[in-house]
C-alpha cells in the first residue's frame, strides 16, 4: 500500500469526531487505532526553533546576503537532521508535542516589500527569483532526498500577499491586481512549488480582494489548486480562521469560518477555530466526505514522514548531532558569508591597530544574534566576544547607551556616552555595533515596540543610538560601523562619517565569530544586500500600499543608498564577455583583479522595453570563490519563470 | 587652611541661590568660583555600577557569605580604583555627571530582617554584627588609607528601620521601641560610624514612629548627630523629601518637606525637592545660617575628597585598572568564597563523571551574575560557560524552563521539559541551575514582578521552575541543585531529592568559572549563609512587622531549614578548647578532620539568660586555611558593642 492507501485505510477507522480532531494542528491520540497524539506546529527558520538547545544559524535575511543557495542548502539539511534527533527524543514520551514534530512551518518566503515590516528579516528580502531559489533549496535540504520518506514537511507561508503592517494583519483587506500578484508575490510560491515540492502552504492572516486568505475560494482552489495543481495541504496561521469572523467580519461565527477554510481546502488549523467542525457540519456547512478527505490527506503526509514506520532511515538519528562540530563550522560559514561591507576607506581588514574600541549596545549582546524563532545555543560568540578571542592587540568595551531608551530623557538613567567617548580615545580604531534588535522588530506580540506592533516607524535609528554616534564621532577618530538588524536602516550618516560601514544581519550563535574573522581578514567578506537600502523612510510609499510602484530596486525609481545586490569585498572583480547559448543560457567571465583571494558573486539582471516601469530584474546569480588574479567563464542559466515575464527581447546586464 | 577652612572661604562668595543649588544631588556648576557641576549620585554595592564596564563582583549578600572581610577589603579597594579611574576620564569632560563621581550611596547596611524583601540581597545578611564587621571594611576599602585625601566617600544607607515592603516604603509608618532599634537596626549604623567614619548617611523613604527619616529629628539630631555625635553629611534617598507631603503627608507642601529635612540635618537631596528651598526661605523656614552651614559641609566634603586640589594621588589612576587581571582574579576569589554548600552526599567534588547535563534557566543567564545596581563585565562566566570551560567530559545543555513563565499556561509557549529529561537521561549527573533573577527581586520600579514592586510573595521556586524539577528528579539521576538567587527560598525538596545542594548569590561576572571551580573540586566550598534559610513563609510573621520576634536566628523559634552560619566544606573541621583570655579575647583550637585542605570559618555567638527571647548572638568570627590534618589556635576578640548588649554573665558558643 502507498501512503494515500494507508491513509485510507485507517482514517476509514475513525468515527466523525475523530476525523475532525485530527485537522487540528494539536491533534490528540487515537488510542484504538495506536494514533499518538501529534501537535503540527514546529518552527525552524534558521535552526529548530523553540525546542531548546540547537544550531542557531543567521536569520533568513541574513543566509539570503549570502547568496549561497549551495550553502543554504547544508544549513537547512543541518536542520532537518537535528529536527529528526530532536522528534526521535520526543517521540520515546508516547506523543509530540508542539516543536517537537516534524511538520516545519519554515521557509518564510514572503517578499519583503517595505522596510519598516517587522518580520522582514524571517524572509530572504525583496527579490522573487531570490526569494524563490533560496527558499528552493531551503525547502530540498528540510525535505531530504530520501526515496521513500520526508525527511521534514517543508510549508511555505505566509499564502499570500503578507508583509505588513503587523498591526492591522488580522483584518487588513489588500487590493491588488493579479498582475501584480503573480509577478511579486505568488511568484515565489508557485517557482517552489514546481521545483521543490513544499509539503504544506500556510495560509495568511489577511484578506486579499475581500476574501480572507485561509478561506479564500481565489487564493486556494483556483490558483493553488486548480492553476498549479498543488497537491499538499494547506495549513492555517495561528488564529487566521477565528479571525474570518472576528476581525475579517466576513463570516458570523466560527462554525462559519471553519466551513469556509476546510471547503476551500485550507485542511489544517493553527488555532481554535476547528474545534466548530461538529457545528459546522451539524449545520451542514462541511460535508463528512470533505473531512474524510483532509484527514486522509494529513495521515498521508504523516505516513510519509514515517510516523507509524519501522524502516524510516531517520529514525537512527541520535541527539549527538545537535550542535555538533559541523553543524557550528557551517553556521560560521554561513555567518561569515551574510556579513556585508558596505564602505571600506581601506582601514579593513584591520591590520595596523594595537587598541580598538569596542562600541554600542549591539557589541555584547546575546538576542541579535538569535533573531526571532530560534533555539538557543549553548555557546555563542558575541561581536565583543569575538573580538576578544580573534585579536592580538587590546579591545576596550564601552556598551555606550541603550539600544532605545534615550538617558538623555530620564536623568536617573546611566548616560554612558561619555564613557564611550574616552574608551574612543584611548583607542587606534573604534568597533561600533549599533542597530536593532528582536525587541524592536518583529512579530506582533513576539517584538515589545508598543503600538508599532513589531513594525519599524521609519528607518531611524534610535536617538539614544543617534547620539552615541556623534558623540564617538566627534573624537575624530577613525570608526568601524557595523549597523546590525534584520531591515534597511537609513545609514547616510555612517557613509559619510565612517570609515568602514558593514551591514550584518542577525548572524546566529557563531556572529561574533564571523565577525571578527572579517574585520581582521581572516575572511574575505561577501555578502550582498537582498534588500534595497533606501535613503529614508521619506523615499517610499505608505506601508499599507501593496503595489510596487517605488519599491524595491525593481521599480524605485529615486537613488538608493545602498542598492540591492550591493557588496564590496577587500578584492575587486570584474565581470565580461557575456555570450548567449543554448536557450536560456549565458555565459561570461569574472576575474578578481584585485590583491586578495576571495568570493565573488555575479548578478545577472534582465531588463525589457515591453515593461518600461520594471528598472531590471535579477534572472540568475552566481557565487564562485577566485584566487587574486584568477580568471573563470561561468555557465548560467537564465531562469525561464522570469523571462516568461519579461518577453523574447530583453537586455542582459552582469554586475559583480 | 583645612578642608573646612577652604569650604567655609568658598561658600562666602556664593548667592543664597547658589548655595541652595549646591545642596541638590545635581549640583549646578558656578562658574565664577571655578565650581564645576556634580552630581553626587554613584552606585558601587558591588563594583562601580551603571557607569558602563567595571568589574562585577559578587553582589553584597553573597560577599557576606564569604565571611571575609580580609577580602571584602581587597574588593572594596578595587572598587575605590575603579571609581577613581572613571572620575578621572570623566572630570576631563568639566563636570561630572551622575554615577561618574567619588561619593558613593554604598554599602547598605539594612538588616535583611525578612526574606521577602526584594532587596535583601544588597546588604550583608540578617545579623548585625556581621552588617557592621563586613560594612565597616567596605567602607574602610572605598575612603581608602590616604593621610589627606578621602579616595571616595562612602554613604551607608538607609537610616534607619528600613527593609521593606518594597510596595509601601514611601508611605509607610514603622512602630517600633528603641530597644530594637538599637539591638537590630541601628547596630550596624553605630558601629560602622564608630569604627570607620563613613563620610555619609542616607535617609530612608519610610516613617519610624510618625517621622520620616529624611526629617526625623530623632533619627537624624537626637540619635545620629547628639548621641553617636556624628559629623558626616545626611543626604536623602531619591525622592524621599518629596514623600514627606505627597506621601506621608506629614507636611502639605514641598517647601515644608524641604525645610523639615534641612533644618533636622539632612542636608543634600537627591530628588527635587531642594528646588523648593527658595519658597522655604522666603516663607520663613529655613534660615540662611543653616543653608550655609550645610553648603560648606557639602563642600567641606568635596574638598577632602581633592576635587579641587593639584596633589590628590588618586588622579593619578588611570583606565587601565578597570577590569584588570588583579581585580578578575579577585572577583573569581570572591566569587568562590560566596557559594554555599548545603547538602553533598559524597557526589562532590565531581570526580567520576563522564557526561553531565546542565539544565535550568539560571545555567546560561547573564543577569544572575550581576545582580542589581551593577556595572556592565567585558567577559564573563555563565554557569554553564564555567563548565564548559573547565569540565572535561561532555557537558549537554537544557534550558528546561522560562524563569517564571509557565509553559503548562500557554499552548503556544515553547515548553523545555522533555528536552531537559532527555539531557537528564543521556547524562552520568545533572547540575540543575535554578532559583530566582534580578527581575524577580529588587528595588520597586527597577524589579519587574508586577504588583509585589520587587519583593517575593512567598519563598517557593516559580511553578516553571518546580515542574521541571520534578521531572528531572523523575529520571532517578543523582542531581546537584545550585539555587541562585539574593534570598532564602523554601529548598525542602531539593533538601530531600538532590545529591548535593548549593546556594549561590548572584556572584559576578566570574560566577561560572568560580563555580566550575568548587563542583570540580579545584576550590574548597567555604561559604556560609548570612541569613535564615526558613522551610517556608508560613514559618515567618507578617512582612511588614518590624518586631525582631520570630525573625532571623537570634530570634526564630522554630526549626529552618538551613540556619544562619551553615555551610559545609568538602572537609571536616573540628573546633574545641575555648578558653577566655584577657578582657574580650577568646583564644580556641580549629583542626581540620578531613581528607581535604581548606577554608573553615569559626562562628562564636554570645548567649544569655539575661535575654531569654535571645537564641544567640554572633560576637565574633574567623576564617582561616586548614591543610588537612593541621590545627590551629586562634585568638579572637568577642566585639564589645555586642557584648554590652548581652551582659556580663554570658555563655560562648564556638561553631564550625
Amino acid at each position: 500500500m502507498n501512503f494515500h492507501e494507508q491513509a485510507v485505510e485507517l482514517v476509514k477507522k475513525m468515527t466523525l469526531e475523530e476525523k475532525m480532531g485530527q485537522l487540528r494542528y494539536d491533534a490528540p491520540a487515537i488510542e484504538k487505532l495506536g494514533v499518538p497524539a501529534y501537535n503540527w506546529w514546529n518552527e525552524g527558520l534558521h535552526g529548530v526553533a523553540r525546542s531548546g538547545t540547537a544550531t542557531v544559524f543567521p536569520q533568513a535575511i541574513g543566509m539570503a546576503a549570502s547568496f549561497d543557495p549551495d550553502l543554504l542548502w547544508c544549513v537547512a539539511e543541518a536542520i532537518s537532521t537535528e529536527a529528526r534527533a530532536k522528534y526521535n527524543g520526543y517521540k520515546q514520551f508516547g506523543s509530540t508535542g508542539i516543536y517537537q514534530g516534524l511538520t516545519y512551518w519554515s521557509p518564510n518566503i514572503n517578499i519583503f516589500r517595505d522596510p519598516r515590516w517587522g518580520r522582514g528579516h524571517e524572509t530572504y528580502g525583496e527579490d522573487p527569483y531570490l526569494t524563490g531559489s533560496m527558499g528552493r533549496v531551503f525547502i530540498e535540504g528540510l525535505q531530504g532526498d530520501d526515496p521513500t520518506y520526508r525527511k521534514l514537511d517543508a510549508t511555505i507561508k505566509h499564502f499570500a500577499v503578507h508583509s505588513g503592517p503587523e498591526s492591522t494583519r488580522h483584518e487588513a483587506d489588500v487590493e491588488i491586481d493579479r498582475e501584480t500578484m503573480d509577478d511579486t508575490y505568488l511568484w515565489a510560491f508557485r517557482y517552489c512549488i514546481e521545483h521543490a515540492d513544499p509539503s504544506a502552504v500556510m495560509g495568511a492572516y489577511n484578506r486579499v480582494n475581500g476574501e480572507p486568505c485561509c478561506g479564500s475560494e481565489t487564493l486556494l482552489k483556483k490558483i493553488l489548486r486548480d492553476e498549479w495543481d498543488y497537491r499538499g495541504y494547506v495549513v492555517s496561521d495561528c488564529g487566521a480562521i477565528n479571525d474570518i469572523n472576528e476581525h475579517h467580519h466576513v463570516t458570523f461565527t466560527k462554525a462559519e469560518s471553519a466551513a469556509l477554510a476546510l471547503n476551500n481546502g485550507c485542511i489544517l488549523n493553527c488555532g481554535f477555530a476547528f474545534r466548530s467542525l461538529q457545528d459546522a457540519y451539524d449545520q451542514g456547512l462541511v460535508s463528512e466526505e470533505t473531512i474524510t478527505n483532509a484527514c486522509v490527506k494529513l495521515f498521508e503526509a504523516r505516513f510519509r514522514l514515517g510516523m507509524f514506520a519501522n524502516d524510516c532511515p531517520y529514525d537512527s538519528i541520535g541527539p549527538e548531532v545537535i550542535e555538533c562540530e559541523a553543524h557550528r563550522a557551517l553556521n560560521r560559514r554561513m555567518a561569515e558569508e551574510s556579513i556585508v561591507l558596505l564602505k571600506n576607506d581601506g582601514i579593513l581588514p584591520l591590520r595596523e591597530a594595537k587598541t580598538i574600541a569596542v562600541i554600542g549596545p549591539n557589541a555584547d549582546a546575546l538576542d541579535v544574534l538569535l533573531g526571532n524563532y530560534n533555539g538557543y545555543p549553548s555557546r555563542y560568540s558575541t561581536f565583543l566576544r569575538g573580538l576578544q578571542d580573534n585579536f592580538d592587540g587590546d579591545v576596550i568595551y564601552s556598551k555606550g547607551c541603550h539600544p532605545f531608551i534615550d538617558a538623555a530623557q530620564n536623568p536617573w538613567m546611566e548616560d554612558l556616552t561619555r564613557e564611550a567617548v574616552l574608551a574612543a580615545k584611548r583607542a587606534d580604531v573604534v568597533i561600533m555595533f549599533m542597530g536593532l534588535n528582536p525587541s524592536m522588530e518583529g512579530e506582533e506580540g513576539d517584538a515589545y515596540n508598543g503600538h508599532n506592533a513589531g513594525d519599524k516607524a521609519d528607518l531611524q535609528l534610535p536617538p539614544s543610538q543617534k547620539r552615541l554616534w556623534k558623540a564617538v564621532r566627534a573624537t575624530g577618530k577613525p570608526i568601524i560601523f557595523v549597523n546590525v538588524s534584520g531591515s534597511a536602516i537609513d545609514l547616510r550618516e555612517q557613509e559619510k562619517g565612517a570609515a568602514a560601514l558593514l551591514q550584518c544581519f542577525y548572524p546566529g550563535a557563531e556572529g561574533g565569530e564571523a565577525m571578527a574573522r572579517v574585520l581582521l581578514g581572516k575572511v574575505n567578506p561577501s555578502g550582498k544586500l537582498p534588500v534595497t537600502f533606501y535613503r529614508s523612510e521619506e523615499d517610499l510609499p505608505p506601508f499599507d500600499d501593496y503595489h510596487m510602484e517605488g519599491r524595491t530596486y525593481r521599480f524605485f525609481k529615486g537613488e538608493p543608498l545602498f542598492p540591492f545586490g550591493y557588496g564590496l569585498s577587500y578584492t575587486s572583480f570584474e565581470v565580461g564577455n557575456v555570450h548567449r547559448g543554448f536557450e536560456n543560457e549565458i555565459s561570461l567571465s569574472v576575474k578578481n583583479t584585485g590583491s586578495y583571494d576571495g568570493m565573488g558573486t555575479v548578478l545577472v539582471y534582465v531588463k525589457s522595453d515591453s515593461r518600461p516601469e520594471l528598472n531590471k530584474q535579477l534572472a540568475a546569480y552566481r557565487k564562485t570563490f577566485l584566487k587574486k588574479g584568477e580568471e573563470k567563464t561561468l555557465t548560467l542559466e537564465l531562469c525561464p519563470e522570469i523571462l516568461e515575464r519579461i518577453g523574447e527581447d530583453y537586455e542582459i546586464i552582469a554586475e559583480i
